[in-house]
């Protein structure tokens, strides 16, 4: 059933299952484990086409998620985000059930933690390696040390390597500045590595982001990566230099609503709450998303529409600036696509999927 | 039970009923009908907070929301969104049950419309008074008379009056600039209605945005008011002038959970798919929300901690600016209380409130 009447986030599956494969083959290459981050889509239903490029360890960022995900049948969990005391109820009755992971950057949560656990978890140290975020500065060896001294005096807790998330890398504009935060970001953890291996051989690296997974070379010394956006993609992520416009696996389809023919603009029903406020800045411009064109069976080109943008959202309005073609070519009642400036934001607020070619309706947490 | 371990929005039933006392108040006084705009809350049990103020009226900006609040009984409902023609069948199954209005400011609508409907519509055109978002502008009255024709010509839809939503006034900055704003728009409707009002002398005037309906002055003409943020209201509010901060009536609690001593920052559980990447620019800063400090009952104060405000966000993390005696007040593990830029983007993204003092938890559409 390909009838569309209010806002729908469309998923192409086969750019989905491309986005995926290529990074799958990447890290075997690179004899990277890949431990998708599941924060993107958070859809068990998705999930499952992770299967066959033989991914049995995620990553996702809330208690919440990997509840969900254990649910439909997940058995390698990694939390990536500081571990949350005030769940500590939660975190332990999930490592009953499953091979659980957490982050921790601090020995007040170790203590605080060690006291409420009596399930086995494995422990990554959250590392900065410039990101200014989380962490723990890959240069502060002394607080590293004893965070990972507290760490083994808990019967509960195992350290098993150092976990960093190199997010400034979202600021570069290019491959090669991606390359440069890359490069840079190994090397930390390279230290970091060959400090602690005498101690720990055993000890894993695992770095998170989209823009130094998808591009990125040179992995020596890394055993994981968790990276997410990269099964969508975005506007963000073609602006960075990560990925072509024609990877981006999700668009909103809405309806056109409106139409002004002296300043070329049509409205469309989608709107902040279902694109998210999330913009960026191409050609001096801001924008909220570009335009693609939808086929009959709600896929889409590989390019967006020239000359065309999402120039303003309220909460349900979207305001489409058109060039005069694209504008005389629309109607009132019409469905257009618009390519999310960031997918994570869009997949969370919309809470479904509908497949093209198919129309399958895939759930989200 | 006010154990809080992940986010959650807080609501206080107080600083709600207060908002909307004062709004019904200022309407009665200038013989307005407030017809509140529901999107904001989106909420059937907040909902019930207006039947006290004898509010049997309501604004909502999707048919999905008309549908949701009508099963809720609510039977006089305004749709203050440009009528979605692809929604036609489940418009006209609303309007056999509810007395139902719509937005409309173009012909071809009205043509495509009038095909579908059986049962009678009620119909504002909508007029830009100078947000240039949507409807016709208030001089082109060639246009206007076009469309009134049009409906006058169809035997289930009804014209009753001219809608407006002087969004502008979000880019005031005092209670002057909004009032400025509101006179202007006040003068345009004024105009309509005394150019129609031979042929139409019941036709209404509804004017819709929060600034300009909590602070303007001089309401001669118009009938009805329909704003919707003023009942939570939020920072933006407050900059703009509409509001006080102590006015605001939500805040997100979210649990602390890393501490960095060198940048005076703290890492909550709390990010975009909480807050909204909605922000806003104060004394040269940008931020995503101020800080409030939670009492044991999750009430707040009246006013934010000076000197504290959230300086990024990702999808779950929010990291918190501190001055130093704040930084060194809060611990792992404590609740913070974060008053949103946006109420209403908030909202959409918790679905879900948790009530101040009696800890109950309220529904979302």
């Amino acid at each position: 059933m390909n009838r569309i009447s209010s806002p729908t986030l469309l998923v192409d599956e086969q750019k989905v299952r491309a986005n995926i494969n290529r990074l799958a083959i990447k890290a075997t290459a690179n004899n990277l484990t890949l431990k998708p981050h599941f924060k993107t889509h958070q859809s068990a239903e998705i999930g499952k086409w992770f299967r066959d490029y033989d991914i049995n360890k995620i990553t996702v960022s809330s208690v919440k998620m990997a509840e969900y995900f254990a649910k439909h049948g997940w058995t390698d969990i990694t939390i990536a985000f500081p571990c949350n005391i005030l769940m500590s109820d939660e975190i332990n009755a999930l490592a009953k059930q499953i091979s659980l992971s957490i982050l921790i950057s601090d020995t007040k949560t170790v203590e605080l933690l060690n006291d409420k656990l009596t399930n086995a978890v494995n422990v990554y140290i959250e590392i900065d390696t410039g990101s200014k975020r989380t962490g723990i500065e890959s240069e502060n060896i002394a607080d590293i040390e004893q965070v990972i001294k507290n760490i083994n005096e808990s019967s509960t807790l195992h350290f098993v390597g150092f976990y960093s998330h190199p997010g400034h890398s979202y600021g570069a504009r290019s491959a090669d500045e991606i390359q440069q935060i890359h490069q840079n970001t190994v090397r930390q953890m390279q230290g970091l590595k060959a400090h602690f291996k005498t101690n720990f051989p055993n000890l894993l690296i695992c770095l998170g982001d989209t823009p130094c997974c998808s591009v990125g070379e040179g992995w020596d010394g890394v055993d994981e990566i968790s990276p997410g956006n990269f099964v969508f993609y975005d506007l963000m992520q073609t602006m960075i230099g990560a990925c072509n416009t024609s990877d981006i696996a999700v668009a909103l389809a809405c309806p056109v609503v409106a139409k002004y023919p002296q300043r070329k603009e049509i409205v469309v029903h989608g709107g902040a709450v279902h694109l998210s406020k999330e913009t960026l800045k191409k050609d001096e411009v801001n924008t909220f998303g570009d335009i693609v064109s939808l086929h009959k069976d709600l896929s889409w080109g590989d390019e967006p529409v020239g000359g065309c943008y999402v120039k303003s959202i309220s909460q349900e309005h979207g305001v489409i600036k058109c060039t005069p073609s694209f504008f005389n070519h629309i109607n009132i009642g019409d469905i257009i696509g618009i390519l999310p400036v960031h997918s994570c934001l869009t997949a969370d607020t919309m809470r479904e999927y509908k497949t093209c070619h198919d129309f399958k309706l895939l759930d989200h947490l």
